[in-house]
């Protein structure tokens, strides 16, 4: 079987994993040695060129010259040199070299980490001078899929590096680092061994009736089968909160005219330091803006488009404007304390109806005119908040509504176990429902070999979420999110 | 004077340089602890966090937790472990530790750098726990000023250390690094030791006027005089490309609608991967484009105003395209085969009178209809070149002749001791000029002892290329426009 592979002759399939077809790659001596920059893209003080395979050492070796060759070094030891173009001789770079031994490192192989004085040019040609020398350049998130080929890390500790680098806030940052700690995967594997004990159980009924205690078998399924039904319905508790975490909350800011939308937008961003990103892929133009309000997220959509001079009905006429409010998951609607109501107003609320949406009054340093009894009742459930936002006024308020919107009381446990990836929670409802429907089928007297196939299901759904049981394309997919040199 | 300057009595003047007082500092454990984002922001897979100073490791150890204290563990070793909130107990990070001792790091002093998940509150986290439990905020370059204060490189060298982060092409790469190892200091030393000899022996001279032989003396100063003379004047005469090199040459594209700008451009972007670049403080709309032409790296100037349909002239005015065309230090006109020229073009053509400038003849594909004799004529010395750039025709020849047009030979030799810096070069100027005036005072029978005051004025100029006689003020301007963390 080895021997057919490696010769070509077997494809990968679902059956036989990637991780299977690895181990034979890795005792074949197959598997190439693989190098990325490690750094963001841009001017910096530090560049880093990353190597980890079988030949990194040796690889790294052929471009550098120091006091001792790194072949020769200790383990988890830096060192000064220069990398150098051996077929010319010249110096590339002076570096500080660092040597991770397998297995005590990231990917569990050899790791070489060469850093650099941090420019584009200076970083791209030493990692040229790798790639020319042996390695071969990573796919994005290469290195942590060694990382989970070799066992280091499951899936979804995996999947929280990412979360990780990409967290907005402390919170999403302590959500995964708790991921990445394992803290995810302990809870998972819990749940799935108390399904195993039930299979197992069953099993034994089935394969030796005499030894059968059919009552017996009946009352494990219910009580464990219940255990992991709440047990996942915990974890699922805590996704709404753990999506808005991990991507943000998109939050879109509505109002009339010189109500003081601007103000409210540079007022949210001055007080809380905006990381504008550009979206990949796109043009220049498109750019996200976060805002951390009190630890959750804002992802504030379409802030070019906010003009204190005209409102966004007015903008993009009123289909277009109700699909923007719909699919964004806060409304912030201003509205003007020196003005009466007016109809745009009331179309706006129209807009809000029915959504996660705060109304702010704002203006409050000039005379009422508005009547807040009526904002008040077409707000309904929706929070009111007055401010003035010229005088800096209610600014603390408004954070505060934010927060409780979002995280009253949950979030104040401490408790960082927070379930936040999408591909998780649409695994945790599936393995959830196939509980339920082993519970109910075993209340209503299936033959318990049925029952046993949910069961199974929900065990195996449940391994997907850390890639005990993943389809090899999947695992390509997810990792090809990752940035480069990860 | 120490304990006076500790008292904070004494004032730092010129006469008392920084690193003077910085010694001082030193001595009497005054100099505090530093710490900075090393690696640029944005996602990346590693981000790095750096402390410089006496109680680096100690800091370190308050936020590190380990299998070993930092404190204990051996110099220039990478250690696994953990960054916690002492006051909360709190994970932070997962991070690799790598300590290194003075003085065999970059500062001399002791380093520590905490190599991270690269994410940009991740990192930002961790600098935090650094600043709450000891270290300062470092200000942009006070790495490498420490490195410059505490004597392990002098101020060329430092600011190479820039122009290698910066560079644009592996060309202005292998300059900057040959003057981060001290190429260029080692040349302005030799230069410098010349004089010093000639002080010397005129101060002999003028103190034993009975050993003298006036005669002599005069002869050394003739000699050593050209010697010097002719030494910075060959560094001068590699300033113009050195200065290409690193600051990029700015160059216009200008010709009449539809005779194929935007095709240039997209052309010498797109075979030569362009760096965009924010110009920082400026609106993200103002974008220089680098474009790496075969060693030569071009700065591409205006290039969101280059639009198909409007020429320069129609869209700026005949005064502001002219201003806009003689910055550019090269121009590319490009006209049309298909089309007879205009008075259009011709106005173009004396807008790039007199000025490095490149003519394309664009749509060799198409008819010809343009005189090409009349084009000749009017472009005098500045080089004709036909393309077809939809047919991806003659690209090569116009790459060509922007290379020849600026490295001629010289860049061949491989010997890459350029200036390129505009202050060395000041400085080179001022030097040459002030060693030609000793040497007429010389041959006009001065008096040695004027004589002598312009050699020792030359001496101290060149002095400053290498930081030996600069005032405070200006090391403090040179290391502000570093990156922060460098």
């Amino acid at each position: 079987m080895e021997e057919l592979f490696i010769k070509g002759c077997v494809k990968k399939t679902p059956e036989y994993t990637e991780a299977h077809f690895y181990n034979i790659e890795r005792r074949h001596g197959k598997m190439d040695t693989i190098a990325a920059i490690s750094t963001p893209m841009g001017e910096g003080a530090i560049g880093i060129v990353r190597l980890s395979g079988e030949q990194a050492v040796p690889t790294a070796d052929k471009i550098y010259a120091g006091k001792r060759p790194l072949m020769e070094v200790d383990s988890h030891t830096i060192n000064y040199g220069h990398i150098k173009d051996p077929s010319t001789g010249e110096t590339i770079e002076e570096a500080m070299v660092s040597v991770l031994r397998a297995p005590k490192t990231y990917t569990k192989e050899d790791i070489i980490e060469i850093n650099c004085h941090g420019g584009l040019t200076s970083v791209n040609r030493v990692l040229q001078m790798a790639l020319k020398h042996g390695a071969r350049l990573a796919e994005p998130g290469e290195f942590t899929k060694r990382a989970f080929l070799n066992g280091r890390i499951d899936l979804s500790q995996a999947e929280a590096v990412m979360d990780l680098i990409r967290a907005k806030t402390d919170r999403a940052m302590n959500v995964a680092m708790n991921q990445v700690e394992g803290r995810l995967s302990n809870q998972i594997q819990t749940l799935r061994q108390k399904l195993l004990e039930t299979v197992a159980h069953v099993e034994v009924n089935i394969d030796y009736p005499e030894y059968d205690a059919e009552e017996m078998t009946l009352e494990m399924i219910r009580e464990k089968g219940t255990e992991v039904a709440e047990g996942v319905q915990q974890l699922l508790t805590t996704a709404h909160q753990g999506k808005i975490l991990r991507e943000g909350l998109s939050t879109v800011i509505i109002g009339r005219p010189n109500v003081g939308k601007s103000s409210l937008l540079n007022s949210l961003v001055h007080e809380n330091k905006a990381i504008v990103t550009d979206v990949p892929g796109t043009t220049r133009d498109v750019v996200e803006e976060y805002v951390n309000v009190r630890g959750v997220p804002l992802r504030l959509l379409d802030t070019a488009g906010i003009r204190e001079t005209e409102d966004i009905v007015e903008r993009l006429g009123v289909e277009r404007s109700r699909k923007v409010v719909k699919d964004a998951e806060l409304a912030l609607l201003v509205l003007n304390y020196n003005e009466a109501l007016t109809p745009s107003d009331e179309e706006l609320f129209k807009l809000i109806d029915g959504q996660d949406a705060i109304i702010i009054v704002n203006k409050t340093d000039l005379d009422k005119k508005i009547s807040l009894d009526e904002v008040r009742q077409l707000a309904g459930d929706q929070p009111v908040i007055s401010t003035s936002l010229l005088q800096d006024e209610g600014v603390d308020q408004l954070e505060e509504a934010i927060r409780t919107l979002f995280f009253e009381g949950e979030m104040e446990g401490g408790d960082m176990s927070y379930v936040s990836n999408s591909r998780h929670i649409a695994l945790l409802e599936q393995a959830k429902s196939y509980v339920e429907e082993a519970l109910s089928a075993a209340e209503s007297g299936m033959p318990i070999d049925m029952v046993q196939i949910d069961i199974t299901r929900a065990w195996e759904v449940l391994g997907e979420v850390i890639g005990d049981s993943v389809h090899e394309s999947l695992i390509d997919q997810l990792f090809s999110q990752f940035c480069l040199g990860k």
